[in-house]
């Protein structure tokens, strides 16, 4: 397994592979990986010839009160990890080589009206220009995204339909701890006591998967899911929402693709979780 | 030559040559070709093995007071101008293919608040947007653009910088007709008295080549520009400016390279023209 951190490197890796019509698949992370990770990394490691992960904690994305500076970091675990699954390249590209003086981005409107993008205001055009960058470094076939970050998958989606872009979006299934828990970096944030409150998020999803059924007010089912987390002490909710799978808005009948989403603090941790239904 | 119409057959014929791995020169154009295109098709054919000239008269360039609708148009002619050049694709993608329902374009900041960026504010959103998805359904390895679209042709080099777009942008030079007007397809609005006085745009640009020299103050020079404008009563200055030929920002001392560039109603007609200095 080859460790690239320069743009140029990368790019001349895989206009070796582009000779030979190997197919590649790519996995973009902001590293600190765990098995939500390595379960997208082990199906583009199935799925194509080669498997590129990029692990770069993205400036552009975080907001000025959010967590930059102190967003865990272990590169040298990354790798073992990568390397263990089978990837051929791991790419850590730095921020001074990724943005000098930008001036051109790519944003996206309406879609991050909803749901995380009214506390993150940038977050999705970050999110946006900095996969635009990537994708056109690795100029990958397929590439892998997590359903745990369910709104920006969708906002892939969508960019690569709106700007033609020549790769395959591949959402993958959340995974959890055995007790439930979403697999998520911040996780590692939580002091026990929380890490024990955040129960509360994969109960309310899981409670809300159980009774929801189409027809059903979305007023009803999120009175129960806020219930399950008004429950428990540490826990504050950003949003509970209902929204359409495509266009991310508000629901108030489920009478089509809908996602169940929420954002809630546990102490000063910010998680999220959510569902799909009818499952996709 | 072959004609497409669709995005997914203008894939498939790109596919075919990548697997070749021959190289692809693009020209992206509006339409109504005259021997301004002609010099980017010649100089792209002999660049590349292949050659894709699109012709698309891209909606979301145009404000909602501006000329979209009367457009000059003439596809045949246009098809016929590139097979004797020897293009090997003319791309004529339709406006509902390109665009339904976007919520997701690539924006630029700053190089467009200058020049044509203030009388046209989403002009240069409209073509970042356009250009990406061209780039992406024709994967070209070199794409060649006008001089005369000096705004544009530095905003199109700053994407490429910004999003890594794999994609050399070649700058070619303005092409005039035999008395100097720049040759332009709006150059077809301009009445026979008309075409007359558009010289005076062409005047004050080969005056100011003229009298340029390095350490200059910029408003000498403009006085000097303006002067030759002002004399001509059938045209009204939109603007005549120096920018720095990277920043577009204003300079008031000639003590770099930079772009001296005017626009320039003749009757309802507006036109543009420029040089940059030193020669680029």
């Amino acid at each position: 397994m080859q460790i690239i951190t320069t743009i140029q490197d990368m790019r001349h890796a895989v206009r070796e592979w582009k000779r030979q019509n190997s197919s590649i698949g790519f996995v973009p992370t902001m590293g600190y990986l765990h098995e939500g990770h390595a379960s997208l990394i082990q199906r583009s490691v199935a799925d194509n010839d080669h498997t590129v992960v990029s692990v770069f904690v993205n400036p552009t994305q975080f907001g000025p009160t959010e967590d930059l500076s102190t967003y865990p970091r272990d590169p040298e675990r990354d790798q073992a990890l990568c390397e263990s699954l089978g990837a051929d390249i791991v790419f850590f590209p730095n921020p001074s080589d990724m943005y000098h003086d930008p001036h051109v981005s790519v944003i996206v409107n309406g879609l991050n009206e909803h749901l995380c993008g009214l506390s993150r205001p940038i977050h999705f055009h970050g999110v946006c220009t900095v996969v635009t960058k990537l994708f056109n470094i690795v100029t990958p076939d397929r590439a892998y995204f997590g359903q745990k970050d369910a709104q920006q998958l969708a906002i892939i989606k969508k960019m690569v339909e709106d700007l033609n872009t020549p790769v395959e979006i591949i959402g993958c299934p959340i995974v959890r701890e055995a007790d439930g828990l979403a697999k998520s970096s911040r996780n590692t944030y939580l002091s026990p006591e929380e890490r024990t409150a955040a129960l509360c998020l994969s109960k309310a999803i899981f409670h809300g998967q159980h009774i929801i059924h189409q027809g059903m007010k979305s007023a009803e089912l999120l009175q129960a899911m806020h219930a399950i987390i008004d429950k428990e002490p540490l826990a504050r909710t950003e949003y509970i929402e209902v929204v359409d799978a495509c266009t991310m808005e508000t629901v108030s009948v489920i009478d089509r693709s809908v996602l169940v989403a929420m954002a809630v603090y546990i102490g000063q941790t910010r998680l999220i979780d959510n569902f799909s239904f009818p499952l996709p």
